[in-house]
C-alpha cells in the first residue's frame, strides 16, 4: 500500500466539524461587519513579493512563502497580511471610492516561521478598515464591530478586554518626562516589549533613554497601570504630574466609545504600542481576560499608509483578527457548539425521508427527498438497503434532522397518500397528506 | 509620488461589488450543496509537491506554483486542484469516515499557466464528492447537486446542458468496433480531442487505430450525435448495431436522472471523455447551450483513486465548477443583479438613521444605530456634517436600505420622544415611539 501522505507542518485539513467551527467564526465576523455598514472585499492570494517590503522593509522576506513561475520573471509571495493589498487597492482607485470607504475581508494568510500554539503557517484573520476618516468616532467605530463580534460569539467584558492606547498621547508623555525626539522609536520598542523584560533589564534600558529616579518610576507608574475607560485616565495621569491635555486623544476616545457602548469592553493601557512602526494614533489590542496567549486581535490608526503605496494621503484605522488564538479562546469558554460538540455546529437537516417498503423506496423517495431539496430545505436520507423504520429513525436522529417523514405505512386514504411526519425534537407525530407535507415542513422548519 | 503596485496577472482584486458577485455565487454553491447533505470541508492552500505527481505525473510540476520555506527542506505547491487532497484526507480517515461521505469544498486553486478568457491563474472552484458508494444514483446525486445551484442562480435547461457518457459503456463500443484493448487509451483520447480536429485529421487518427469504412462510420456517427437522457439511447447504439447491454450503465444513469428530476437538463454525448486518465464510470460536462466557452463544469466516477493515495479501495464521484466560466455566462445572461448591476448584490441595509438637528446627532445618532446593531440590524448613518434632511434621505436611499430613521424632528410628544420612519421603498413615513423603533423595525426587516 503506498503511504499516507501529510498535509504541510503548520497547515490544517479542514473536516466537517473543524470547517464548521471555521464557519461559524467566520459567520460572525461578516455579520458584525455588514451590520456595521462595511463592504467585503478581498485581493490576490499572492502578490508581487515588492509589496510586502514597502512597508515593512527587506526584513520581512525571510517570513515569506516566495516563489517564480518556471521561466517567469517577477517574485511573488503569499501574503502574511492583508493591509498591503488594502493600500495597493485603495491607492488604485483613488478619489472615487467612497468617504469614507469601509471594508472587511477575510482571507487566509501565510508565514514561513516555525509553527507554534496559536501560531501557524496558514490561518484565517478577519480585516475591518476604515479609510478616508481620521478621528475618534471612526477609530470607536472599528473596535465596535471586533467587539460586536466578539459578543456574537458569546464572549462578554469578563472574557476580553479591548486595551487601548494613543501614539500621540504617549509622544506627549515620554517628551514630557524629557525623552528627546529622536528617542521616540526606542522608547516605543521598549514599551512593546515591557511584559518580556525583566525589572532590572526595563530599569537599565530605561536608563539609556535618559529615564532615572522620578522619571522612571512616573514612566514605570503610567506604562505598568491598566485603567478602565470608564475611570479617570486623567487621574492616572495627573498622579504622574502629566498635564491633562496631553492625553485629550485618549479622553476623546472615552466619549467615542461610550457613544457606541463598548465602554466597559475597554481599559486604557500606554504599554500597548503595536509593534509596526506605522501606526499613527489610537493603537489596541484585544486580549482574552487573564490569559497567557497572543492577542486576539490588534489594530489602529495609520494615516501615513495609503500615501507610502502611491496613493493620496489618506487617514485611515482597521484592525486584524485571526482564527487560531480566537478558536482557542472560544474552545476554552466552551463556546463551540453546545451538548454535541463542535457537530453542534454543522448545518442541521430540516428532514430525513424514511421508506418503510421498496414500493416507496422506489417509486417515493428521492422524488420527494427531491421536491424538498428543490423548496430550499436541507433533505436527507439513507444510503443503507434496511427498512426497518426504527433503525432509520435512529439514523435521521443522530443526522440532527427537526422532521422525519415516514412513506409507505399510511398510503391510502381518501383524500390521498399521506406520509407520517415525526417531530424529532418533541416525538409528536401526525399523518399529512402526501401532496402538503413539503409546504407544512416549509412552514414550520 | 511612489507608483502604483499591480496585482500578478492572472489574478483579481475583488472590489465590494466583485465580491459581491462572488459570494453570490458561493452562497448558490453552498445552499446546494447543503440541501443535498453534503458537508463542508477544506484543505490547505499548498501540499507537498508530490501529492500532485501521484495522480498526475511529473508532467504537472510545470504548470504549478512551487516553493520552499527559505532554509527548508520541503517543496510546496499552491494547489491546482482539490482531489488529491480530498483523497488524502479519506485516506488518512480511513474507515471512521461515514459510508457514503458526502463532502464539498470551495476553495481557491493556481495554476501557473499563460491567462486567457475564462482562465486565470487564481480562481475558486466548487467541489463536490461522494465517496464510498458506488452506482448510477449517487452519479446522478452529484449531478443534481450541480443542476440545484444553476437553477438556483437563474439558468435553466435551456441555458446549459449536462453532457454525459460512461467510460465502461464507449469502451464496450469500442471494443465492439474491433478496437483492442491496448488501444482504448489512444482511442479515449481521440475522442477527447474529436471537436479540435478536423474531419480528415479525425479519420485518419481512427485508421490508425483499425476504424475504417463502415465502422469509422459507426464510430464518428455515434460520437458526434449528442441525445437527450429523455430520448433512446438505445435506438443510437442499435442504428450503429451495437447491443443495447453494451450501454446498460447510460440507460441505468437515465432512471437515476430522472428520480430526481434533472433527465430534461442531460444529454448523452459519447464524445465526453475528460482527459484525467482517473475516471472509471460516468463523466459529465456543463456547458452552456451553444457557447464556445470552456465547459462550466465537468467530473465523473474515480473508484481507483483514494487507492492510490494510500486508502483502501474506495468508489467515488465527483465534480469540479469554476466561478471564472460560471461568472461570465451568467453575465451573459444578465443574472448578476438587476436594474442596480452588480451592486443589487451587496448586503441591503435594513436602516439608515438620520440626525436633523445638532443636538440628536450627538446625542441620539451613535446610540441609536448601535441598538439596531445589537439586535442583529445592518444600520448605516452619514459621516458627512450635513443636517440637510433631504441630502440624507438622498443618501440613505443610495445606500439602497430599507427604512430610513429621522431623528430631531418629533421628539416632544407625551408619551414620550418619537422618531419619522420612512419606507424607503413606497416612500410612507411615519411616527414611531423612539423606544419601540428598533422592535419594529427588526420586525419588517
Amino acid at each position: 500500500m503506498p503511504p499516507l501522505h501529510q498535509a504541510p507542518r503548520g497547515t490544517r485539513d479542514f473536516y466537517p466539524e473543524d470547517m464548521a467551527v471555521r464557519r461559524h467564526i467566520e459567520a460572525a465576523w461578516r455579520k458584525a461587519s455588514i451590520d456595521h455598514g462595511f463592504d467585503e472585499v478581498d485581493g490576490p492570494t499572492f502578490e508581487h513579493l515588492d509589496l510586502y517590503t514597502v512597508k515593512s522593509g527587506e526584513g520581512i522576506v525571510n517570513e515569506l512563502f516566495s516563489f517564480r513561475r518556471a521561466g517567469g520573471e517577477s517574485t511573488y509571495a503569499l501574503r502574511p497580511e492583508f493591509t498591503p493589498t488594502l493600500a495597493r487597492m485603495v491607492a488604485a482607485k483613488g478619489a472615487s471610492l467612497p468617504v469614507p470607504t469601509k471594508w472587511f475581508a477575510i482571507p487566509s494568510f501565510f508565514r514561513a516561521e516555525r509553527p507554534q500554539r496559536g501560531r501557524l503557517r496558514e490561518f484565517f484573520q478577519w480585516n475591518v478598515d476604515v479609510v478616508g476618516q481620521g478621528g475618534a468616532k471612526a477609530d470607536a467605530e472599528v473596535i465596535a464591530v471586533a467587539v460586536g463580534a466578539l459578543e456574537r460569539l458569546g464572549l462578554g467584558p469578563g472574557d476580553v478586554q479591548v486595551r487601548l492606547s494613543h501614539r500621540r498621547a504617549v509622544a506627549n508623555i515620554l517628551a514630557r518626562l524629557g525623552i528627546a525626539e529622536d528617542r521616540l522609536p526606542a522608547a516605543f520598542e521598549l514599551l512593546d516589549r515591557r511584559d518580556k523584560l525583566e525589572p532590572e533589564a526595563f530599569a537599565r534600558r530605561s536608563g539609556e533613554l535618559g529615564l532615572a529616579g522620578d522619571t522612571l518610576a512616573r514612566f514605570d507608574g503610567l506604562v505598568r497601570a491598566t485603567v478602565p475607560v470608564s475611570e479617570s485616565i486623567e487621574g492616572l495621569v495627573r498622579a504622574a504630574a502629566i498635564p491633562e491635555a496631553d492625553v485629550i486623544d485618549l479622553v476623546e476616545m472615552r466619549s467615542a466609545l461610550e457613544a457606541v457602548g463598548i465602554a466597559d469592553w475597554c481599559r486604557y493601557d500606554l504599554g500597548i504600542v503595536r509593534g509596526l512602526a506605522y501606526y499613527t494614533g489610537t493603537v489596541f489590542e484585544i486580549h482574552a481576560v487573564g490569559a497567557v496567549e497572543r492577542a486576539v486581535a490588534g489594530g489602529g490608526r495609520y494615516d501615513g499608509l495609503i500615501e507610502l503605496f502611491g496613493g493620496a494621503p489618506t487617514p485611515a484605522c482597521g484592525f486584524g483578527m485571526g482564527d487560531v488564538v480566537l478558536g482557542l479562546l472560544l474552545e476554552e469558554r466552551g463556546l463551540l457548539g453546545g451538548a454535541d460538540g463542535h457537530a453542534g455546529l454543522l448545518p442541521r437537516p430540516d428532514v430525513f425521508v424514511i421508506a418503510a417498503g421498496s414500493e416507496a423506496a422506489e417509486q417515493l423517495l428521492l422524488p420527494l427527498v427531491t421536491e424538498f431539496r428543490r423548496a430550499g430545505l436541507h433533505a436527507r436520507h439513507t444510503y443503507r438497503a434496511t427498512r426497518n423504520v426504527g433503525k432509520l429513525l435512529g439514523e435521521a436522529s443522530r443526522s440532527r434532522a427537526r422532521f422525519a417523514v415516514i412513506l409507505g405505512q399510511e398510503l391510502e386514504r381518501p383524500e390521498g397518500p399521506q406520509a407520517m411526519v415525526k417531530d424529532l425534537l418533541s416525538g409528536a407525530q401526525r399523518p399529512v397528506l402526501l401532496a402538503s407535507v413539503v409546504k407544512e415542513i416549509a412552514a414550520t422548519a
